[in-house]
């Protein structure tokens, strides 16, 4: 009850900031001009979403959400997510008119190139935007993690006296998005987890692209997340602004759940002729209809041009600007009881290592050279981990249901505990929802303060791929680990068999994808993982494979995603492995030797990496003049880019089978015979020239 | 009621068949104790779910399911689906124990190379296997598909006085299924559809890999589902015969929706101190404790035998070949009448094409050779959709909500409309729903009866990547309508604009990608598609492309992949180009011919087509002596295979940007300008040497 006295305080607070004059639906209609106009100018976009949700924007910004426009970093900021993100501009008018660095003229660029006003609202892009959305029902997915975030932070953070984290998460979401699938993986995660300050608003309009929604879309989703264990607020007339304030209020007194407010819209309100259908979607109204809505909104301002007063009782930076001195002033309080705890928030929320992270790293990696076991690459994986998580405080770790195959759980893990109003651990027992945890984890480390890894078998790294995808496009880092990375499942058969997954995850943007072969290059993934500002993946093997022979000074060269691992002096042929295949390249090169043929074996554990490489290095590993033979127990076709039309790949095409994995391997020829046979062909080939 | 009535004549009749002396307990032990034997003969496996599920299964095989052994494809069989595939030990010892041709050998031989007992149930390696499954949650979307395809079927077949089409799908589930999203996007479909002929059966078993779920797996399933509209029967007794049959009657009896029947049970049933953990469920017993389970079971019999009297109980030849002579009666009598719809019937189940199909084929070509106006090929797709769909009543559409987008429904497209006990129409809107669709598509090709096709963007094919996968290894013929196919979407941003979509398509094995240029190309990749036994993927670009110059002795081999769309006779460098990008490498021959250098194009609209013809046909369009270039407004890196090291790919290996697309082709370099240059450096790399 006192909490909800404070919020009612607070809203009592705020409302009086607003400028008399300016009616709720006049700020409202702010929104929805801009968001007519930028999406005529640019001629593409989507102004039924902005138009509809725009009295709800203004009900959330004007009086509840707690930001500073000109510190968008603030840490203990309030978290705004357009989860469908089609509706970009009415983000972006929100942005400009209460202050952010985002002028005018970005608007009147919307979607031109290298504008700050991308088409779909992108982390990095825009000032206040805090990820990256428009594919639908990752918005939500982050908007969990971030939630997720906060109440790890608040309890590890926080003390008695101190409450230096204490924000909310707050999510715009359409039909779309609680369509896709994600949205129930991740909702209910955050229902059994109770992430009472995570606040969606579902934009009920009825509409989707095809049309009104009935014949796809038409169950009792009120009762689903009653289901789900959310605090659901119902029949929500979302163009009534008391309506929306009572019901953002009911949802901040909620301390056990996460709240799902049902408003009913009409898309593209407003628009005389188009509003309430699915014309109004997506593409420009016309000059006709924007007149029209202009006059039947009551606007009579040339477009772009927002009066004074509005802009006025729009712009929340001296709002924020008290909102954030006020947290300073805590923090300050804080920093002097509590120093080292200060300092530890200001590192984590800033993403960066630890003082002494080169002295760990250095360490962990010379331990990892003198191991001599045959491990699988998902337990030398494990082994670095036992290193990684108690040196870092920010990794939070987790597995979709495959705890004891990912081998992702170590000593130092510490599954999830929820008590009312606070959370523990640094491990994530996703269930099996590989989207769900990957777009957990994009929130997670989009929020500031975890590193997240996760790990699923390789196989499924499909169901999440999007995900990926979107963490490689912000830039965030993330870490993915894939065990099980080829047809050395064996018997689970081919729904369990990684073949074009190698390939295709080098394909995206931005990620780096390892496959290490022994624990040495494990290491070397996971510390370059730990650096790399931005997701990578490790591709691990469920089998054994032997530690390789490997001179010192080709310990550095490892990080180069590409290096030679040993060397004749009359080399006549390159073989490049990765991976489990590594060893047999090394076994065929010993076998070339024995009949008095040099051979070089390049341990290629990133392509990714060693594509970044300078010319001068990745020719020295890959001298033009030699011919080259590739192996991996994958797809091959990859691989063609470092063997070229001459050279050979010894790898599959087709899907695995269901049998031993030492019979797979050489049902599908992936032996040292054949690489050996292989590197006698592309020798006759390139010295027959 | 009437139907009531006989379901549960049915079932009076049925049991009445089980010889004396054999309990259900007893039966339901013999599946256990086959499970326990396979896993620990292969040495891997899942004995839990089997051993969990066991009672189930005998209750729904012994008294309910309609099918026949000996006849595994009787088109009016029910259908099973086991969509926790990992128990496929449960599956094959069904099928061994009623009659299948699964010999007690393959049984010995399960996860063996070449077995008939893969490590997941894999459809076309196992008679009476109806779909491949594993990946979690896919088999209860398939079934999904298969429930609408029985319920379409029985509409367009089905005569006042005849019922040919009469049967259930039922499907095992576990956790697993329910936690994944693709449940949820299935689910609530075939609850707004009703599909009352679908009957899931939910492992309840508090277990999964992680351990017991509560702090996953814990909100309120069976609200979640009754708010899905599903008919939910709740806590039943997963290992109490009676309750499990009462609960099928139940589920039959339902008239207007699906249904899920909880059952609670004990996974690893009848091992004394594994089950209830999850140690039962991915790893073999041990002998130890399958001796023990042998005794706490009372089965005195040696592993692999099952004693005569039980056998006998479970063989079910003689009831099925009963069930589908009844069958084979009624369909005669309908052939009488109706002996048109009863040839079409049987072509539709057999997965021929309409006996003028190649007419209809060649005149589709044929008129596409003449278009002269500038197309999107979505818009050429939906031409050729125009004649498809009304010439192929197996054809069914569909769209994940993006219909006007992908142009993928045409004048003979009707909206799926259901009745109560019918449903009608030939186009299915899934809503944002892009696995689901995928997924629900598989179900219902194999189903038999439909050729289902499906659209989305093509960079959502991420979201729906798995299942298309599964089509491919089923290789089972379905269409994927991906639209928006490069950089060309434009304003829509890197969030939307697929890049690294199209070449990691083509990695999949099994699948025909196409990217078609005009459309021309456009009708030969879709009746490629309809004639493919496997998935097509067609990646269709957004805006309009020229119709290309193309001599008529050039068109059959459009149809191989890969050809020479124009030629110089003193050709120096071979252009390669696919889609959008066609006519771009023509207008660069014509510039390099303005300045007397021969240049070959080669339109590669499906390399996995082309890849598959015959070397001299690939040697013939791709000369070894010349070099070459690539383009491609996608990710570069698929296309070293075709130009070597010392080609050139003008492509992208960054995202796209969102910007109108002119601007994005000219940024990114994908101009005329460029792939000339390309030429002349390839040339002289070539000719220098």
């Amino acid at each position: 009850m006192t909490e909800l006295h404070d919020n009612l305080q607070e809203v009592k607070l705020l409302m009086t900031t607003t400028i008399p004059g300016t009616t709720p639906r006049d700020l409202a209609n702010a929104l929805r001009v801009l968001a007519m106009d930028a999406v005529e100018a640019a001629n593409s976009g989507h102004p039924g979403m902005p138009m509809g949700m725009a009295d709800i924007a203004t009900a959330l910004w004007q009086h509840h959400l707690r930001h500073n426009p000109t510190s968008p970093l603030w840490p203990d900021r309030d978290r705004f997510i357009l989860s469908n993100g089609h509706g970009s501009m009415l983000h972006y008018a929100l942005l400009h008119l209460t202050g952010y660095n985002l002028e005018l003229e970005e608007l009147r660029n919307f979607r031109q190139w290298h504008s700050k006003t991308p088409g779909h609202p992108e982390r990095g892009y825009t000032p206040g935007v805090e990820t990256t959305t428009g594919p639908l029902g990752q918005g939500l997915a982050n908007a969990v993690g971030m939630a997720l975030a906060e109440t790890l932070l608040a309890s590890e953070f926080n003390t008695s006296e101190h409450t230096i984290v204490d924000h909310h998460t707050y999510v715009f979401l359409g039909d779309g998005c609680l369509m896709e699938g994600l949205s129930h993986e991740a909702c209910t995660l955050a229902g059994t987890w109770g992430l009472n300050k995570l606040i969606a608003f579902w934009d009920d309009n009825g509409i989707s692209i095809d049309g009104h929604i009935e014949p796809w879309f038409s169950h009792d989703v009120p009762a689903q997340y009653r289901a789900y264990g959310w605090n659901v607020i119902e029949n929500i007339d979302g163009h009534d602004h008391q309506s929306v304030l009572h019901a953002i209020e009911d949802a901040k007194a909620q301390h056990e759940r996460p709240t799902l407010i049902c408003c009913r819209t009409t898309i593209g309100y407003g628009a005389p002729t188009k509003a309430g259908t699915h014309d109004v979607h997506g593409a420009p109204l016309g000059q006709n209809e924007i007149r029209a809505a202009r006059k039947a909104l009551g606007w009579t301002h040339e477009p772009f041009v927002i009066p004074q007063n509005l802009q006025g009782a729009w712009d929340a930076r001296e709002r924020g600007a008290t909102l954030e001195q006020d947290w300073n002033d805590r923090f300050a309080r804080y920093e002097l009881e509590y120093p080292e705890k200060a300092a530890e928030f200001r590192r984590r929320l800033a993403g960066e290592l630890p003082t002494n992270w080169t002295e760990t790293r250095d360490d962990l990696l010379a331990g990892a050279s003198t191991e001599t076991t045959s491990l699988a690459t998902r337990k030398t994986s494990q082994n670095v981990l036992e290193t990684l998580v108690p040196a870092l405080p920010e990794v939070i770790g987790g597995s979709a249901d495959l705890t004891p195959s990912n081998l992702t759980r170590v000593r130092a893990s510490k599954p999830l505990e929820f008590t009312q109003g606070g959370a523990s651990g640094n491990y994530v027992q996703y269930g099996v929802r590989e989207f769900g945890m990957t777009a957990i984890m994009n929130g997670l480390a989009a929020h500031g303060g975890f590193l997240p890894y996760g790990g699923t078998f390789a196989i499924f790294s499909d169901y999440a791929r999007n995900a990926l995808r979107m963490a490689a496009l912000m830039k965030i880092k993330v870490v993915y680990v894939l065990t099980h990375d080829s047809i050395g499942v064996g018997e689970d058969g081919p729904t369990h068999q990684p073949i074009e997954q190698a390939a295709s995850l080098r394909l995206i943007p931005n990620l780096n994808v390892w496959r290490p072969a022994d624990l040495f290059e494990t290491a070397v993934a996971w510390t370059h993982a730990v650096e790399y500002q931005g997701p990578t993946a490790l591709l691990l093997s469920r089998q054994n494979l032997p530690q390789l022979a490997r001179e010192p000074q080709a310990r550095p060269d490892v990080a180069r995603g590409g290096y030679v691992l040993s060397d004749a002096e009359d080399a006549r042929v390159i073989l490049i492995a990765t991976g489990s295949e590594v060893h047999l390249a090394v076994l065929a090169a010993e076998q070339l030797a024995a009949e008095g043929i040099g051979a070089r074996v390049v341990s290629m554990p990133s392509t990714t990496t060693f594509d970044a490489q300078d010319d001068t290095y990745r020719s020295t590993v890959l001298p033009r003049v030699l011919p080259r033979v590739a192996v991996e127990a994958a797809h091959a076709d990859g691989w063609w880019k470092y063997v070229g039309l001459d050279g050979e790949v010894i790898g599959l095409t087709t899907f695995g089978e269901s049998a031993p994995a030492a019979r797979l391997f050489q049902e599908f020829g992936v032996t040292v015979e054949n690489i050996v046979s292989a590197a006698k062909r592309v020798m006759v080939r390139a010295e027959g020239k």
